[in-house]
């Protein structure tokens, strides 16, 4: 996330920022024919990590191409012109939120720089919590900078390493950064990725026809049928090259730290992350929840797509009927986007409508995945008794958001964060509901398999809930997010 | 459906035209300040009726005002200046389905004449059954025709009446018309809704800050917090001015026989389709099916979305679990429009992909809402065995589709259509199912809430399972659809 | 022109309407391989007649394709992909000034109708001064109109006749109009020119590969190395086909009275209008004009473009230099749409500037073509005075202009024509200059090659000089040029 | 110029590249309250230095804004939303024409860093002759680079210099630098100008309401009515403060060298550059043309526009009349990209037609302003012989060009340079004139006022007559233009 990104989001129709956003998702491919096509596909199976800009750099003999644009991958690259254009056999490609206004083009990655010992390409999912410390340093040492983006950084800090090898000042650079981050990077001859000391984001190697890909969620690998063949580690640099695979580690062996987020709300449900199902945690989740806090009910209701299958997990727990009591309308698009404030005063109705037939004179437990400034939950829970439902319950497949993220969420500010400046009654009457709980630490814990958190060294990232951040967090000191000039460039 | 409508459609990466289309949804308000804003908000809780074209026109004081544009409604209807174009405190909309190649926006609804007596604009959601044969004649006697859609023959016959009152010109036209149409329709005094003598396609009346609407769905209404009134009922005009609401019979009255397609496939779950929750149905639907055919299984998996109730309606009915076996990509927008042939190799995974650890090693159900030209079913097929499943048995929620439709539907020609070359086991062999099979058309009509289907008068119009059509197909005789003229306009 | 047409022109930065707009330029071509291609050319030659829309409609193999776009013809007509869309051998096509605000392109010509014998395309330069009455006709007698131009009547009328042919259906429309046309008609088999029976507008047969043309100027028979025949006569019906042209008179024959603004200002220069050379009658007209009224001075500037021949033709006369003393911005483009209100201020100088070094501390005599509001007049001879003329002597290569124009020129309303409500000395001081004169009649007509103008028949149609208008005006009565309806149309 | 610069130029319809280019104009105001909207209008008025992209930055209140756009300053900037964006009371702005392909927005200027004492913002006209060895040496320790402009060399130097204060770093870099330069600078506290130590391309110092300007021109002085000061010298930099304004030498003080294609070509007519007026100019030359190769002839007809004013010089020194024998289309705009094999054929006639009636039956001498390839100088000669001229006499107004530029001109290859490669006589068979003759190298700068060229110390920069350059040409050992990767951004 960097210190430019924007809160709200018109993809999603949340008028309110009334959730929670990731900045990215990285795809890579060594050595295959198809390889700008591939890193497309790759990038569509992706979209839901970002967006709002997308982008793919190809290598072919002595060459990169670039093609970076705003909108859907689906309506950017997938005609026969682009494709063409992004000519080679190797690629890497990135899909992002983007930044406020008039939306700076020069952020959308991949980030490209010809280095002395040639070009390095670059796309990074997650954000660095030293990024501001170290531009501070390139600039007071004559740097430019032309974004404002944390990958720049990386570039920086790989320019000026003196080191002859590309990987070894690519390693240099990594040894300079902290914070989270996923890296895929492109070079004349090698395809290298990188994962954080925590391995806060994701990043898994899979192959096809025998060529190696790196990506951020094995969901990229299904679209294309590549076979999954391992996570990349925390700490670990996979550099792929014509004489395969190599890891190096860049820091020293620890127990990896995922960030917990992405099982509860960005991955795709159909995703392994780190060797776990989204969809088994999720509906696991679910049940769990169910045994902290089923109530008396009749049926038990997901706000959709991202409360399914924790719905499910509980509705079959609690012995309740699971029924599609909120339906979706998938076409929302990119729209309303200069909304009348009749279509403002709507809001949530224009993305889900209550389906009066199911819910009406019910007692509906209603679950959603998580928590952030309430705003959308009390439209939702207005709407369920505007069609009749008799009772509302509301579960909450988390537990309370209190604590700002920096490492590629985009979080509101604490004080906007509902949990940190109510307490259960407080949220519960907020949002209008009978009643509300949300789960536990140690029901969170459970679902993922564990028997408890471990306080010292926690399994998880789960800062966002706890406040224990698993980095330093070294800019915070001089960041303040709006400082960075040149934001209103219309490219 | 006009003649020169278009079975594939990109919206929804539909690459085979395997799916059914309806052309149309319409929406009317009378007498309100935000006529347009709310026209715009009705048609976007349409949009599943219609997603390649849309269209407003309002009137104001002496002057209609009208936008047609190609796309989503939020994407062309949200912005302020387009709603303060269409001042005036009544208006009409429609979303369509778009004809082929370049698209002819001369064929976007809603359509605008003057008439001797004052300006007429008209919105059409059916096809008629003897438009061409009325248009040859209009020709012959010197009327000047400059779209192919049905809508303008019914201007035309207004035009041509000798009554003095547009109403009564209105009408003269509707009692040369046949086939199945919801009109709505705007003068510079009055809203006017019609339905055809069989009620075949839907039309509810609604009111709103004590202003009538007129619209295709309830979901329309429920959007914007309209009350539901009433149906209009087969063979009704309603005419909505100053003094209220007029009701006029224009044919004689007998029962009504809408479209089952509706309750099967169109219509959103949750609207309430003459009196009866679709939602309900398709719950009510996969019931019967599981008790006409329910497999030794261990999951039910719906084919999303549309699947979805009949799926649980199968799972409760059957005492399995439910599971998200498919999880869909909800980005995939106007996208992929000339895929390469890597991509086109992919078809529907484009959309959809196997979530894995939800189907790995199980025995599951699938449950579809139709089966049209197979194509989809395939892939489907295989995707879930790629993924793991042990044992596939397919489920589809209506009867096998044997004939075409001509009322508004965009079926395949009647070769193509699975299930009208193809017996039980060819189709089961055909899509790679260990099991297949349909509703019956009892099992149909009990969902209904029918004791049986009244062969000599239907209660639904079900030609495509039955081959029984509800009125004359007069222009049967004449037409081939591909030939008029003029198709290539890039409006 | 029709009703609705606009008076302000944003191509030619033309903030206060200061200038007379021609509607049109047609060109048609039977017969040929390139059609299109060709069509598209000679469109682009005759540019000059009408900036903001273009259309082509050509005949292949019983379909007519269309193209109809908003903006230049090198903009929109130049890809490959547009001209293979138009397949066929025989094309027409139109350009045009357009409508107020949203622009409608459905009165983007050729407009095309089937009719009962086939289709028939129609592409018209003119304005009819009964359309408004024919159309109301038409309307109460049942028509549906869909565009509100002039053109429309016409096809009703052919639809309407009884006549078996359609060559003979289109006589009989041409005899029910009256006004100002240069038609160009394509059906499946023909290629149709008319031209009114007083030859207002201009029309001409010209011959490429051995393939029959019909155009508005010769220089779109030049642009495309085609070979002038001759001019379509007044009251003469051209049909060309398989078998050749024929020439068939519609109206009795009688003396030809075009439109003397054709030379004065709209033809291009290097134009032959009815066998005279528009640059020589330029140039004539300022030979006429230095002989009426050369004053005392040093230099000669043109206002360029258009008053480069009359100056040149003024200088050698009065044996004075001839200096670009205002140097023309050709990048001004369809530029500056929404000038802010330091722009708006600067007015002329966007397009033109002073060449100081030609001008300062000189007695300078500017030639213009013609005066209509003197908006732009004031600010040139300001803008001459502000770069150090010491006198400025403005010369009008037109007589004053009095009346307005109802047959296709674009004139402001009589209250604005600044020569209808000012005196010479008035106009003198209006727009600041030291002496003023316009060219007398009959210096035009001597111009022109007449030795006088005839009173009683005139050999020019120069009502806007004279008030005599060479037809019926049958609309004024019942004209208002707002009432049509459906404009705000952004298709 | 930079490496990576296109020689063609679909703005001009140059298909055969047959043109000179000049990259860049630029303009900087200081302290105005509406600096944008000026600095717009001042673009405007350079368009003719560069038509494929513009870009403005201004200052505001520590904020630095920025818009950069492809297309023409009137179709990009003159909106409200546009002006209002760049807000502040000093801005900075630039015309280039772009690069190959998809053209690299990257490149468009004004370009911006933040250096370690603040935000730097550049624009520049010209071109250095040591850009891609200093480039070489920046990768080497450490720089990355992001565009393939000199102007970020210029920025780099800027950023890496050890001086404190932002002038002086900017002193530090210029003093790296070689080859052509008129820059323009904002800071937060100063706009700077500063020209090379020839002095090779213009710059002015101007003033508006007491506000000081810094432009590439005075004819963008004359559009906003600003007052011309004085040029800024060879070797100085001019920095623009609420202090006033404030000169500094960078290089020893020596005599101006300019170029002279400034006045031959590049700069408007109107503008006065170094003292001297360039239409002035092209009518000395003209004159001295005629005194040395006037042959017998009936009429003098120029190329439009750039021939004009030559031509009128030519005419009154050789006492022949002066006609417009070649008209102009001034629509062809951006258009025609992709002609169809029709429409290449045709070549000069979209954008030039021969004006018969002045032509016919005439000996006619045909003034050009330069000859580089020659293509278009055929098709003009064979084009006035199609119109009936029964001589055609060439006269070119400048010497042959026989060598490239390296400082801002984009010239072909030598090989293509068609004086390189042949002889007078050779040259006048290949474009097919009857005689043919160019100004001489003492004509040239007699008309320029001076006796002789100082052959030693010329007054001039002319190597592309002379091949004598004014500066080394560092690069030149290492270039090869196409190197620099990353071009096919569709940004």
């Amino acid at each position: 996330m960097s210190a430019a990104s924007a809160s709200a989001d018109s993809q999603d129709w949340d008028i309110d920022g009334d959730t929670l956003r990731e900045e990215c998702g990285v795809f890579g491919i060594y050595g295959h024919d198809d390889a700008s096509a591939i890193t497309a596909l790759g990038l569509h199976a992706l979209q839901h990590r970002g967006q709002e800009a997308a982008g793919i750099v190809s290598y072919d003999d002595g060459v990169f191409h670039s093609e970076r644009r705003q909108g859907l991958v689906g309506d950017n690259f997938s005609d026969r012109g682009t494709i063409e254009r992004l000519a080679g056999r190797s690629a890497i490609g990135h899909v992002r939120y983007s930044t406020t206004g008039g939306t700076i083009l020069r952020n959308v990655q991949p980030l490209f720089a010809e280095l002395a010992g040639g070009g390095l390409s670059v796309a990074h999912n997650g954000n660095l919590t030293n990024a501001l410390t170290i531009r501070r340093e390139l600039v007071q040492d004559g740097a430019i900078t032309q974004s404002t983006s944390d990958t720049e950084v990386i570039l920086h800090l790989a320019a000026r390493s003196r080191k002859p090898r590309i990987v070894e000042r690519f390693i240099d650079a990594l040894q300079r950064i902290e914070g989270a981050y996923a890296i895929v990077a492109l070079t004349n001859k090698k395809l290298i990725g990188a994962r954080d000391p925590m391995g806060i984001r994701p990043l898994v190697l899979g192959e096809l026809d025998g060529r190696y890909i790196l990506t951020s969620e094995t969901c990229a690998l299904d679209i294309i049928g590549a076979r999954f063949i391992r996570d990349v580690e925390n700490g670990e640099i996979v550099v792929i090259s014509e004489e395969g695979v190599e890891s190096i580690r860049f820091s020293e062996r620890r127990p990896m730290r995922p960030c917990i987020f992405e099982y509860i709300y960005f991955a795709r449900p159909d995703s392994v992350v780190n060797g776990k199902s989204v969809y088994a945690v999720r509906k696991a989740i679910g049940r769990e929840l169910a045994r902290e806090a089923a109530p008396e009910a009749d049926i038990v209701v997901p706000v959709p797509d991202s409360g399914v299958p924790a719905a499910l997990g509980f509705a079959q727990e609690a012995g309740l009927p699971f029924e599609m009591g909120i339906i979706r309308n998938h076409y929302v698009g990119r729209t309303f986007i200069q909304p009348t404030q009749t279509v403002r005063e709507l809001g949530v109705r224009m993305k889900h409508s209550a389906n009066r037939a199911a819910i009406e004179g019910k007692r509906i437990v209603l679950v959603d995945d998580s928590l952030v400034r309430g705003t959308t939950s009390v439209k939702i829970v207005r709407m369920m008794r505007d069609a009749g439902a008799r009772e509302v319950h509301f579960r909450i497949a988390s537990p309370p958001i209190t604590y700002p993220d920096f490492y590629g969420i985009d979080t509101p500010e604490r004080e906007k964060l509902l949990a940190a400046t109510h307490d259960l009654e407080g949220m519960r009457k907020y949002i209008g509901a009978d009643s509300l709980a949300f789960l536990s630490i140690p029901g969170l814990y459970r679902a993922m398999g564990e028997e408890a958190r471990d306080e010292a060294s926690p399994q998880y990232t789960d800062h966002c809930f706890t406040g224990q951040y698993p980095t330093e967090l070294t800019d915070l000191a001089i960041a303040g997010p709006k400082r960075l000039a040149m934001l209103a460039e219309a490219d």
